[in-house]
């Protein structure tokens, strides 16, 4: 297999070479732990099946592959990770069952077909990484008619929070152009350089920066104040790599369930384990990224704050639509539209009811 | 010109496409003020002449070069911050003198050749980035027999340190290494999986992490236990891109004056603005970033732990042998050897006295 194109490998590969990223994941143990229940509880999918890991990491989905009596694991890894991995399995006594491969699984090849495709590929709000590309690739390459996907489904949602990070982001905001006032008068006062042209330009980057980038959050259940909506459902043995790659534009619908400022919308995403049509899993599995009031998964939910805040009641519902485009310089990073509005009976509909138009990048 | 590779452009130039981060080094006013009075105050140089500014960033250095009474000044930035730079040359009522490029210096071509060339290439430990290579092709390609660069010649210099850094790098390593042995325990209890043939491989992984990179440190100057060792000079008028290719090997000798254990070394550098002989400044500019009681530029010192620590006496020196390569996988970041022993009549030095190396990544 051939190695990762040079400023892939850069931008996006080189973190998972280290251990430490990777046991970042392992110890996310809703993540984790659905994968092992996934499999341990379907072994009845992977018992003398040929099974492919893309993208396997320390090894650990091939393990439980060969665990729950595959015949045979390819476990193709991009990064030099696969040489940890292929001592894990030697160590854990399952060199017999499991074969690593360092490469692309867009490049390496295969003596055969196989049954089942299990992969770890989910980013932050699903898409982020783009790597889902890469097990679709293997899919139209590698899978048996009839074969399954673990996970095989995915859903990404929606939904109006209340968020005090919002606000702080917002003051960061204002305190770095504070900051840029005193130091442009510096400039002025020791080398007698106006930048004030420049004044807009910086509102406009830092403006991206604080408001307009989506944020990492670990929200709370009770900080939504309506229902989510399910905007976009992936069945991930259908689904064709331009579909994946054109803009994603779907609608929504949020009922309000709790009067108040929303802050922002807080997005998330869930995949289902329940095999293909043929061959559907006994126990179906799924991994759920929603708020939680245990705690968020390593991926939290990712939060896009609304300037100024959106006044809403109880009864009214957040409507609109959402755009996913992937960046043009880095087709593993993203840019959301979400234009919305409120529609009801109350006041706060009349005043709020006119088409708002936000724009995020998922960096 | 050609935009920089992507590879590079991923890893290096995108930072520099930020108002923000040339906002961070323009602040820096030890920087920005250093290479301000070496233009100021030398204006004969200026006056008339023709001048290249590699990496204009923000624009400042061609304006400080257009004040000081340049016939004309070609600005050139690889990153799209040239736009920015050439909006605030046109509102500082420059526009007639400075011309900004945008492209690399590598690849754009100028309709004359100048009488000078100014940049503020350096970076941490002076050699990380690498710029100084495209200030030496710009040089090559442009600069008048007899012209003059600023700055003229830089130094490198390693001084032996207490630090209580290197304590806290090491009560981290320990810790990461603690977290490890739960993980595992967490691994082999939940899914059965024995990790423990990592233990080796992730104790590299976090060595590496922790104890052989260097890392930036605002040391002050109480915590020198021996006089500085100036251990490379730079002509930069004369150097060669494959002198700088080349690894540098180097001797220096640190005479200890006060008795205590050595942390670690701390590395920096300093440039000076001499002119060049035939057209020598009259007003001699140092920029250092030594350390220094009020505080460090934003370049800091490099700090390089010891572990474990060398215990010294006054009157002792430390004497070795340091060493600075490129990294393979990319060149603007470096790998640094430092030989080492104690030279001496004290019962330390004997025994201490034998050779040890220590190994450095700069990230
Ligand atoms: N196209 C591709 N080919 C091979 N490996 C890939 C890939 N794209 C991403 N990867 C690898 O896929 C892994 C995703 S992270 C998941 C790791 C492991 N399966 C686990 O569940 O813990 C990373 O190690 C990454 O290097
Ligand atoms: N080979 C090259 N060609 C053109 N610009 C380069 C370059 N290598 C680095 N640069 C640019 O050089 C700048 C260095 S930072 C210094 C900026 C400015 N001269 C100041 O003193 O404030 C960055 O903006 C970087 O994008």
């Amino acid at each position: 297999g051939k190695a990762p194109e040079s400023t892939d490998y850069a931008n996006y590969f080189c973190t998972y070479a280290f251990l430490y990223h990777q046991k970042d994941m392992l110890e996310d143990h809703k993540r984790t732990g659905a994968y092992f229940q996934a499999v341990m509880q379907n072994r009845r999918q992977f018992s003398g099946k040929v099974v492919l890991d893309v993208g396997t990491g320390s090894g650990i989905l091939a393990i439980f592959a060969a665990r729950a009596g595959a015949r045979k694991v390819y476990a193709v890894e991009a990064t030099s990770m696969a040489q940890h991995a292929r001592k894990l399995v030697q160590h854990n006594g399952l060199a017999g069952v499991v074969e690593v491969i360092q490469g692309t699984v867009e490049t390496v090849s295969l003596p055969e077909k196989v049954d089942v495709i299990i992969s770890e590929w989910m980013g932050y709000f699903l898409l982020r990484e783009s790597m889902l590309d890469s097990v679709l690739v293997a899919r139209d390459r590698f899978l048996k008619p009839g074969g399954s996907l673990f996970p095989s489904h995915a859903r990404l949602y929606l939904a109006p929070m209340r968020s005090t990070h919002a606000h702080h982001r917002k003051a960061e905001f204002q305190g770095s152009m504070e900051g840029w006032a005193g130091f442009t008068q510096d400039m002025r006062q020791y080398y007698g350089v106006d930048m004030g042209c420049l004044n807009e330009e910086y509102r406009r980057e830092q403006q991206e920066y604080f408001l307009e980038t989506s944020a990492w959050a670990d929200v709370h259940p009770s900080q939504l104040l309506g229902s989510p909506a399910c905007f976009m459902r992936y069945d991930l043995l259908t689904v064709t790599l331009e579909e994946l790659a054109a803009p994603l534009k779907a609608e929504f619908r949020m009922d309000v369930l709790d009067s108040g400022p929303v802050d922002g919308f807080v997005g998330y995403f869930d995949v289902q384990f329940r095999g293909s049509p043929e061959n559907p899993t006994d126990y179906e599995v799924l991994l759920s990224t929603a708020p939680d009031p245990t705690g968020a998964t390593h991926w939290g939910q990712q939060t896009f704050t609304l300037n100024p805040v959106l006044e809403v009641t109880a009864g009214d519902a957040v409507v609109g639509e959402i755009t996913v485009v992937r960046k043009k310089e880095n087709h593993r990073l993203m840019e959301v539209t979400v234009a919305h509005r409120v529609v009801g009976a109350s006041p706060a509909a009349a005043t709020a009811g006119h088409l708002r138009i936000s724009r995020y990048h998922i960096e």
